[in-house]
């Protein structure tokens, strides 16, 4: 074994460093839902990059067409002058996604990152309503800039920031307070009450599930009426589809089910297919008021990420894609039922949706330890929550079933390590 | 000729959008410092991706690594987990950057953006002094996310953040005020002053250079003298070198020959090597006190990057490398000298540094025609300062001495062209 | 009739001014519950300076020893330099109230103002807890200057304040989304999920009937339940008892029947006993972490106002008096209760505590349609809430029976002459 | 000797109180410019509530009015309603101050305090340019209020706000650098640079003498060219005259010697005559842009004040009353340079204007040592700026010669005392 790369790491890299922490070996390869480490050992991807990888390791389409492009010395870096590759990419994801959902944004490549997407969207939406304010939901996640972190949740996140955070008060989302109460009439009560404290605000940001804040699903119905709201009163929607977005909600869009249009849709992550940088920000024409180069950034046309994005949207041109991915969302689900029913100890709970599913539990640090077992195991998989009380099934979206279910048999094998490692073996230990 | 990759670009993209405008054509391929058009017309680069190309396009044998890794499935997407790509860049920048340089740093990898590794720096400063406010300079620009736009100066981009942006008093930048005034007089008035509404800051950031501000360079005697200033007050200095670093001032840090050690340094743009997104945040060891996961990004670790930014490496290992920068930067001087005095109906002031020198004309409009000339006579050069008042020339740091002329030839061509069309002929138009 | 007075504050006032618009005639002389203008038009107040004149206009024995003070040339302004007015008023502060109700409290004077003690509050709340944030609620109304203004409601007079208003998330007030939900649910929700984006506050600040707000009266059961949640999380809890203080609620604090111990209270208006400027800042003993002057102001020692406050401290020696403004308090409940009934028209709802009650009505207009009646029949009556909705009664505490009994006569008058005039006088037209 | 009250104080008032501290003694008469305390020890007052007592203490006339008003059952209290002496004073305060000096402005009674006139100061700008920022100056103190405080540059009081304080760039006042530079070339060239970081602000509000700063008194040749620059620039000029107006500084208005308009001058302090709190914002007719009640306040309707302001302008109507300010003003200055030069040990440097003149001593230490010796020596005054290296001489404006005269005597006593107590008597001592 060769430690020698890992200890290289440990003493050059910055302490900020964490999955190399959760997962200590050094990988070096990868194809699909695979992984190997430098001594050749096999891991299961059950986290795909948090949902960068939604079409797993180097895909091969897009791997051919990236390679080509390299090799006939097709412009790498081209800032936002025009390109071949990008006029392609605008061109497919028009007729591939955004015609057949019959949806009209303007595109924007805000820089190639999530949270660059997500200050974008901030910024237009403050630009266009002429106010400050934009609402975000508790157990949000938007990103580590202070625009994007403004609108995040997790307080540890936020004390990085070593400013107070502000313009953007707190919402609960759905199902937040207890199933009883409509979070929702919380929310249009400080709208409606002109003594509130709260003043209109520009925007709302929300993610339709929740990745980091613990597998939080809303419901499309909640989803819909805060789409309502928004409208009654003149605020703008910006959904976050950074993580839930091209297909790992079970649609391209996790918003699809929902019926609704928001105003700005932030895309980063598996948008470019292959893991390279690329981020977008679709804006409804009508609110596209930007003054050229209000918002730039050096690497927003990446144009290595528009061969490959171009490429993994051919996925989408057969309906049966979409239908593969609810069957295997479907099994997920089923799985996760049958765990939470046969070891009871766990007190488990099923949470979020389609590709994006996993089990909370109340035991303390259940989770993580299923998830440390698992790596034992050859899986990788991570735990989200404000205390890491869930763990995630982050499976690239075109795994074949052969890959899930050796996956889904990998995990039970971690929950069973981990109830004996934590003696909850007998029902009666578990309180 | 093909215009249609153009319509759909100014039909799909949004109005942010800029260079396109000032360069209206489509690329498609591109190596060293040319490029070429859809049309197969040439273009000498001297606008390098605004420093993000300081090796030029596709260099010959970053792309070989490069394309070999990705035959060879070595992983793309890792986020922050050991990769063997990224240990073997840790490794190389250690020996070939850091130690010949007695420079002792933490590497952070803060996300693939020059403004994703200034809003870390800031956050580390802050944490580390517990105190918020960071000094900026006048003319400064270190990016587009909240927390950079909050030191960046140009009110154009101020304005697009749509909040007011905090905890950042500006500070005059050398010979801001006017020769006689030394700046740093003013600023240490306002330090030592416990009235002057000015709190001592967690740190100063500044760009020994500014790029985007209009080639501004800070003379090394007021740098250090800052760095002094920093110093007796405890106060963190966060050089910005994303667009200065990486040979562009003349040395690998653009701050080498002030002889300071700063306490974080951002490196972005060229990093990377081949114009491949990736950031760096180098922070001296004792300052390094990040919780795991306190900053993080999608992105982090882009492993193709790391290729190509390892194999960039091999340029600095041979000191003639640098020397050869020295050369055709005076090259590029004397050129610009020469220039301002044979037409001196442009009142040319030089400006900048090494690779990063220009001409500030104080006829408005002139540098825009010079630039817009250029794109006709087929070179690619961009306008900075807050008027547009500068054209800068930007050509690769490695370009040979045949590319060098032939692009001052067309810049002179261009000056001249910009003469002609703006009718300053004669010296007595030019009042 | 002299207009002359009026029109000369209409040419040379700002258009600022507010109530002489609602009440436009010039006053001249005041006695108790009585004020004349300068025709000799008599008014019975039932405005009380908005709570600044509980023990009504010119109290008698306060104005002989304010005038004895006068002519013995006792110092009049000394800033926070000892005078005997001072130090007597101390003690009788402490021995009238704070002892019989076994509180402890130093006592800061922060300027003579209700926003003054707010901002002094919630300095010393950031200061103790080294916390920045301070919790407010929908309604509340804390006073004008910027700290005060941010954890104020009202959205008219925060936009009144030019820039964003910070450092305070708005939480629900008791009732404010619905008799079925318990708001403290959400706060607690707020404060205990880590990923809620609301940290833990230096403090909450509260009225426990919001007086400008509409009259809405917390629950005492639900403001003890808010100060356990604030022992539970270390936060500190400043009761605002500006307005609601000094026997105006029905008890000299008017947290007395909650069963609580706030950290700090604030007082001011009818602190001062004879309607002179006086504000005091009550502070737990371990909490005072003032540096001497860290908090300042040139009239916080208004030796006037401690003469007239002292002697105002005598009404509370007597327990009967507290008895006596509970019996006027039930006489004001009873009677609203008929008026309610009498005229279901007015679609009334009986709103507030004690000496701070009134109607709320469905009927839009109405509210300020019997203020501006009242008026003409000869009494003085404000509205509250953030339209109006609310016409509220403030006579004085030491009012007689007679005086109560005709201004309550001439409300009816003025609910009647409302209907009237509103066309509201069958049932029918109501709707 | 009765130091039961110290006592008292000592141990119920906060510890935030300050001068009684300086002045360890318990006060109980004053008139004119002397002061009583328990013991019947007389004290020479140079002090003057910092700037509040003008007329001195008690000043026969108005308490005579006062006394009348008061015993005739004359309105006290009246929040904003029209009153007979509120409507006199505006009449008078047109007629003898803003008419004779050709100044028109709009009066606005915005809380008895000089933070709240500033707070109201800092509103009206924003509201009326629609712009944020306020650039304050370095060594301003305008308050303690949130508002007030962010536009003072003193760091120990800005940090008990517990919060950043912002929106308010601080500009170097007149002098600060040093005597070569020009400060307003600092401040143009922020403003002129569309890259300083500096937008154009609201206001700019700024004192012509600063008291509590150290006596800075600006040149006004340097005042006209401030407001020069915001009538350029379209910034509206707010003079703080809290502490410097009402014949402090020389003039009823301290700038009127600069010749500049202001666009608003804040009025507190000794507007109000016998030491009563009233404040003024006086705003330039086409300003007035308030919605009524979007500022308001308890006791901005101060009827006592009323009273003794309307009779305090009675000083203003013969030219004389100015013509004697002057004359002794004359003679501190003179006495202030004899001190300077016959005891060159104390390294003094005058510093102020008029009646708000002082000396600096570069021996740490002395000036307090000067003031503390000269509360024993039975004559009360203050030291200023940010290390209290300013004793400065604040008497009455309308103080008798002898009266000066005798604190003069008393001010030399002390400085011998301290040079003892110091051992500065030689001067090779003081290096």
């Amino acid at each position: 074994m060769n430690s020698h790369d890992l200890k290289t790491i440990e003493s050059l890299e910055s302490s900020v460093r964490s999955y190399v922490r959760s997962f200590p070996t050094v990988f070096t390869k990868a194809r699909g839902y695979r992984m190997w480490d430098e001594n050749g050992k096999e891991y299961i991807d059950f986290f795909s990059g948090a949902g960068a990888l939604n079409y797993g390791h180097n895909e091969p389409n897009m791997k051919k067409k990236l390679v080509e492009y390299i090799l006939d010395d097709g412009i790498t870096h081209s800032l936002d002058m025009a390109s071949t590759a990008k006029a392609e990419f605008l061109r497919r994801f028009k007729e591939v996604i955004l015609e057949p959902r019959n949806l009209d944004y303007k595109i924007m490549f805000p820089g190639p990152t999530g949270t660059n997407t997500v200050e974008a969207a901030l910024k237009i939406a403050r630009k266009v309503t002429g106010r400050t304010d934009v609402i975000s939901f508790t157990n949000g996640f938007h990103g580590m800039t202070i625009g994007s972190l403004s609108v995040t949740g997790n307080s540890m996140k936020r004390q990085g920031a070593g400013v107070p955070l502000q313009y953007s008060p707190t919402m609960p989302y759905d199902d937040f307070v207890g199933s009883e109460d409509d979070t929702l009439d919380y929310l249009r009560r400080f709208l409606e009450d002109n003594g509130s404290g709260v003043s209109i605000p520009a925007a709302m940001i929300i993610e339709t599930v929740q990745g980091e804040g613990g597998l939080n699903a809303a419901r499309f119905e909640w989803i819909k009426k805060l789409s309502d709201i928004c409208k009654e009163w003149g605020i703008m929607l910006i959904i976050d589809d950074v993580q839930a977005g091209v297909g790992r909600a079970g649609t391209f869009f996790s918003f699809e089910k929902a019926g609704i249009e928001p105003d700005v849709v932030c895309l980063s992550k598996s948008i470019g297919g292959y893991g390279l940088p690329l981020a977008l920000t679709l804006i409804k024409p009508e609110h596209d008021k930007w003054i050229p180069g209000e918002h730039n950034g050096t690497f927003r046309g990446n144009n290595h990420a528009f061969v490959t994005a171009t490429e993994a949207l051919s996925y989408w041109e057969d309906p049966k894609f979409e239908q593969s991915i609810q069957k295997k969302s479907d099994r997920i689900t089923a799985f996760l039922d049958e765990m939470i029913e046969k070891y009871p100890q766990i007190k488990g709970h099923r949470k979020g949706r389609a590709f994006m599913q996993g089990i909370s539990s109340d035991v303390e640090g259940l989770s993580e330890k299923v998830a440390a077992e698992a790596f034992n195991h050859g899986l990788i998989m991570e735990t989200a929550g404000g205390h890491d009380q869930v763990f995630k099934l982050f499976p690239p979206i075109n795994i074949d079933e052969d890959g899930l279910e050796q996956g889904l048999e990998l995990i039970e094998k971690s929950i069973q390590s981990a109830i004996k490692a934590m003696n909850l073996e007998s029902d009666t230990v578990t309180q």
